[in-house]
C-alpha cells in the first residue's frame, strides 16, 4: 500500500513526487518507470547524437538514487505498471525480478507522450529508429557510425534538430516532410526562411512528399515517397507524438483533445485521487480559452509540481499555455507563441498579421543579426493572438515577451508602449517588437 | 511662420518631426538643433571611444539631408534657440550666418537632458570631459591617445560603458564614486557582482570616495578626493544628466521631478500648444503611479512620436515608463526594470525579494553562462516591483519579460506561470525566471 503511485518518472513524474513530497514528508510515495532513467532530459537527445553532449549521463538531471537516498522517493526503474484498476486502485507492477499488486490511494498519471509509428508498409524493418527514451538516443548514436545516408521522415522540432545533428557529423541528410512546409506550427511565410537555411546547409529537403513505403531485406535500405524513392542506410521517423495512454484504454478515464487525459486546472482526471500531468494530460489555451494539447517539458514540470502540490493536500492550480516553444537550426534561432496565422483563423479570429525585418542591435555595433518578427491579432479588438521570431539570437526573449502579453490578454498595440530596455548591445533604439508593433497599429 | 517648431534633433525631437509630418504632409515643420548632428546615437559613444564603432558618422541614424529631402521636414543645424516667448509664440534663433525670429503655431520642446557639472574646485581644467553630444566623443577619443592614466567620475552607465571602452584601449582607468555602489538604481547585493568584474579586469575602483578638487596648471593632472589623491592626464565626468531647460527658466512652463518639464500622457505641457517630449520631459512610473523622470533613449523616441502625432491632429496615448534599462561591463550583461529594494522601500511598499543563480542553458549543452536573477515584490499584494539581472547572456530578453509583467501589474508568482519557452540552448527547463518565481513563492 503507498499514499501515492505515480506512473513515469520524467519530468512531469519527478516534479509531481518532488512536490508531493516537499508538501507532505509523511507521503509514502512510489514513482514506476520503465526505461533505466528517471529524471531525464528527452530534449536534449538530438545534441548527444550531434556529440555536443558527450555523456549520455550528463542528459539525466538527477540519478533514480538521489531521489530514494536525498528526498526519500520510492523508485523502481526498468519496471512497468502491465495492468490498473483506477476505482479499485490497484496496479500490477513488473520488472524482471516481480510482478506484483500494488495497491495505492492516488495516483499520479505521468506516462507522456511516444512517437507516432505511421502504418506504413515495411515500417518494422531493422535500421528505422525512433527516439523517446535516452536508450533510444545512445543507440542511434552508435548506430549512425556506420551509416552515410539517412532519411528523416518528419520535420517537426525533433526533426529539424536531428537534421542539424547528423549534417555535423557529417552525413547526407534526406528530409522528408509530407506538408508543404517544416515545423506546422510556424507559418508558412516564416517557415521558408528555415526552409533556405536548410538548403544552404547541404539537407536534401523534400517538401509535400509522403513516405508510403519502407523497403530491404530485413534492413531498411530504400524510402518510397509518392514522388521518388531514395538509397539510405538509415531512417528516423519523427512524424509526432501521441499521449501514452495504451494502459488505461478500457478505463472510464476521460479523453480529450488527441486523445489526452482530461484534467481541470488542479491536474484531476474525472476519476477521484486519480490526477494526470506532463505529456499524456490535456490542459487549456489561454488565446482560445479551449482544451489543447501541446506536449513539451517545461509545462509537463509545471503540471507536475501542481498534481504533486494537490495530490500532497495543497491548492496549486495551472492555468494554461499559450504554446511556447523555441528550437534552433543551425545559426537561427526559432521561437513562436500563441497561435498561428493558421491557427488562428480556424479558432474562427478575424486575423490580421504583419512581419518585418530588423536588426537585433544598434546597427553601429559590430555583430548585429537579422531577425524576422512576425504578430499575428484580431482585427476587432486587436488582441495579440500569437508572434513568431526567426533570427540569428534574442528570439527567445523577445518571444517570451510575447508569451507574457499573450498571458495577460494584451493587444498588438501594447507592445510599442512595454517599457522594453534599449542598450548599442543588445537592440536598436527601436526595439524589433517596437517596430513590429509599430507597423501593426497602420494596419486595421 | 511655421506650424510646427522642434527645438532639439535628437530622438525626441525628430520621432516627433517625422511622425506630426507623416499624420499631416501639410505641416510646415523646422527643428532646430544646436549640435553638427541630427538624429544621433548618445548612447553609441563609449563604443566609438572603444574604437568597437570605427567612424563617428556610423551613429548618425540618418543625416539632417534624409529628413529635408526625403520627409519634407526643415532642419538647422548648429542653431540655437537664444530667446523664446511661449505665450507670444516667437522664438529668435541663431547661428553662425544669421540670428532671426521665428513665429510658430505649435513647438515640441525636446532639449533633452545635459551633464551636471558638479560645483568642484577646479572642474573647468583643461582635460576634463564630459560626454553629451557625439563631438564630445570624437574629441575624447582623440585626447586618449595620449594619456594614460584616467579618472572617471561618477559609476553610472556612460561611467561603467566608458569604462570598459578605456580598459579595451589598454589605459589605466581609476573609477571614482561617491556612493557605495556603482549603478545607483540596483540594489547593492547585485551591484557587488559588477563591482567584482571590474577590479577582476584591472579597474581601481573606489567607492565612498568623493572628490573635492580637480588640480592642475591649465591642464588637470591631479585628482583629490575625500580619502586620497590621484595623478591623473585625464578625467570624464559622468555624475549624472539633468533636463536641459535653461532656455525656459522665466517661462511659465511647469516643472515636475529633477526640474524635468511636466506633460501629460498626450505630452501637452501646462501651456496650449506647446509639448515636451525626450529626456527633457517627466513621465508617470507605472509601478509607483508617481511622477518619474528617467531619461532613456528608446522612451525618448516613443514620446517623441507621440507628441508627434498630437501636435498634427492625431491622438496617441503615452501611457509611461517602468524604468528598463541595460547596459555591459566587459562579458558581464546588465538589465534591470522597474523599482530596485530600495526604491520599492522609497515608494512605501512592504518590500520582499528574492535573489537566484541559474545556467542560462540546459546544464548538458555547451557554453551555459551563469545568470543571477532578483525579484523585488510587495509582501501582501504579491505584486512583482522589480527586477534585475546579471549574467553572461540572456539578460535583456528576460528583464524584458519583467518588464511586461509590469506593465500589466502581474505578481511575482504569476511569472511561475507565464508560459515561457524552453530548449535546450536557450534555457534550462526550469527557466531562471521560473525558479525565481518559485523561490519567492515560498516567501510570504
Amino acid at each position: 500500500m503507498v499514499d501515492v503511485l505515480v506512473i513515469g518518472g520524467g519530468a512531469a513524474g519527478m516534479a509531481a513526487a518532488s512536490k508531493a513530497k516537499r508538501t507532505n514528508h509523511e507521503l509514502d510515495i512510489l514513482v514506476v518507470e520503465a526505461s533505466k532513467f528517471v529524471s531525464y532530459a528527452p530534449c536534449g537527445i538530438p545534441y548527444y547524437v550531434e556529440g555536443l553532449v558527450k555523456d549520455h549521463m550528463d542528459l539525466i538531471h538527477y540519478p533514480a538514487e538521489f531521489f530514494i537516498k536525498k528526498r526519500g522517493i520510492n523508485v523502481m526503474t526498468e519496471t512497468r505498471v502491465i495492468d490498473i484498476d483506477l476505482e479499485g486502485k490497484t496496479a500490477i507492477i513488473q520488472n524482471a525480478e516481480v510482478s506484483k499488486e500494488i495497491e495505492f490511494s492516488k495516483l499520479i498519471i505521468a506516462t507522456g507522450a511516444k512517437p507516432i509509428i505511421p502504418p506504413i508498409e515495411g515500417v518494422e524493418l531493422e535500421g528505422i529508429h525512433t527516439i523517446h527514451h535516452i536508450e533510444d538516443g545512445i543507440k542511434l548514436r552508435k548506430t549512425i557510425e556506420k551509416a552515410s545516408k539517412i532519411a528523416i521522415v518528419g520535420a517537426g522540432y525533433i526533426g529539424l534538430e536531428l537534421t542539424e545533428a547528423l549534417i555535423e557529423r557529417k552525413k547526407k541528410v534526406i528530409l522528408l516532410e509530407m506538408l508543404p512546409h517544416v515545423l506546422p506550427n510556424i507559418d508558412s511565410d516564416m517557415a521558408e526562411i528555415i526552409e533556405r537555411k536548410l538548403m544552404e546547409r547541404g539537407v536534401d529537403l523534400h517538401l509535400n512528399e509522403k513516405v508510403i513505403a519502407f523497403e530491404g531485406n530485413d534492413r531498411i535500405n530504400k524510402v518510397i515517397t509518392i514522388k521518388n524513392q531514395y538509397d539510405v542506410d538509415l531512417v528516423i521517423l519523427s512524424v509526432g507524438v501521441k499521449p501514452n495512454v495504451d494502459l488505461f484504454k478500457n478505463s472510464k478515464l476521460k479523453f480529450g483533445v488527441k486523445n489526452a487525459i482530461k484534467v481541470n486546472k488542479k491536474m484531476e482526471t474525472n476519476l477521484k485521487d486519480i490526477y494526470a500531468a506532463g505529456d499524456v494530460a490535456e490542459t487549456k489555451h489561454l488565446v482560445t480559452k479551449k482544451p489543447t494539447w501541446i506536449p513539451l517539458a517545461q509545462t509537463a514540470n509545471k503540471m507536475g509540481r501542481v498534481a504533486g502540490a494537490n495530490v500532497a493536500g495543497g491548492n496549486m492550480i495551472f492555468p494554461g499555455v499559450v504554446g511556447t516553444a523555441f528550437t534552433k537550426v543551425f545559426d537561427l534561432n526559432i521561437a513562436r507563441t500563441g497561435l498561428s496565422e493558421h491557427e488562428a483563423r480556424e479558432a474562427g479570429f478575424d486575423v490580421r498579421s504583419v512581419k518585418i525585418e530588423a536588426k537585433t542591435k544598434a546597427n553601429y555595433y559590430p555583430g548585429a543579426k537579422t531577425i524576422y518578427v512576425k504578430l499575428i491579432f484580431d482585427a476587432e479588438t486587436r488582441r495579440l493572438l500569437g508572434g513568431q521570431i526567426i533570427g540569428g539570437e534574442d528570439t527567445a526573449g523577445r518571444v517570451n515577451v510575447l508569451a507574457t502579453a499573450l498571458y495577460t490578454n494584451l493587444t498588438v498595440d501594447d507592445i510599442f508602449y512595454i517599457d522594453l530596455g534599449y542598450a548599442p548591445p543588445f537592440a536598436p533604439v527601436w526595439d524589433p517588437l517596437v517596430i513590429a508593433s509599430s507597423v501593426a497599429g497602420r494596419k486595421k
